[in-house]
């Protein structure tokens, strides 16, 4: 394998970052992702890969529902507040308020660009990430302006 | 359902275009195709959503691999070509010149930006295109600069 030309194929794939939001009666998670795409028009399935070593694909797992928060295209410092374990406190996780969407009751940003909630049909578990395919279920479009497109960073994630 | 919101957002999904190959002993096939993001580090693993109801998808399903080639950013008129049932006429499909790859002699262009070699590990069917979860075997990158943004050109898909 030309491992140079693979890891440069595929980092032309363009992405944007997402907040992942889910939740169990025991856990409330929030991380940022970025390899998601549209999967169906009818249903509309989006398919997303979450990396299985983390709290967030468990609780995904378990909740079989997440939530994908759209961020704006000034919101990079938002983004990277969840690179890491997010911390609830009161109405906010990692110091971002939050409220409840209307059909699962999970977090979500209203200073974003809006979110879709989804809820999980099918997994993929190959690689060391689990491929999570989900219909959305109920969306909502909110003031900031998206998306926040991965290459607009000085962020990688891919290759 | 906020039909409105869904279609906003999920437009807001950033998307390059590639055209896919595969072939049976049978028939030779390729497709432009955007909804296509990596799915795993470890193995390189893809994801693909391919519309259920083409040829494309089905020769992909018989042979279990294809090729993603990468188009250039000025490549808009070559995707334009793929958009349609793709003619074979010597050693041209629809008129574009194409060779082999070295793994599964396939059809690659070499005229574009590079190509991945990929055999499908799974597949969801679930809405009107599968998933296709596939690992990439080989690679090789090639003259053009790609990625052709779907951004960047007049078309749209996905909503």
């Amino acid at each position: 394998m030309n491992e140079d030309a693979k890891k440069k194929l595929l980092q032309m794939a363009p992405h944007a970052l997402y907040v992942l939001t889910s939740q169990t009666p025991f856990d409330q998670v929030a991380s940022t992702v970025s390899w998601l795409t549209q999967a169906s028009f009818e249903p509309p399935l989006i398919m997303t890969a979450i990396r299985r070593d983390t709290d967030t694909y468990h609780v995904v797992h378990q909740s079989r529902a997440f939530v994908v928060n759209v961020l704006g295209k000034d919101q990079a410092a938002v983004a990277q507040k969840f690179f890491k374990h997010a911390e609830l406190k009161g109405e906010e996780l990692s110091g971002e308020r939050f409220e409840r969407t209307k059909v699962l009751g999970f977090a979500y940003f209203p200073h974003l660009a809006g979110y879709l909630e989804c809820r999980v049909t099918d997994e993929v578990d190959r690689g060391d990430h689990t491929v999570i395919v989900a219909q959305v279920v109920e969306a909502e479009l909110l003031g900031a302006e998206g998306p926040l497109l991965l290459s607009s960073t000085k962020w990688q994630y891919g290759g």
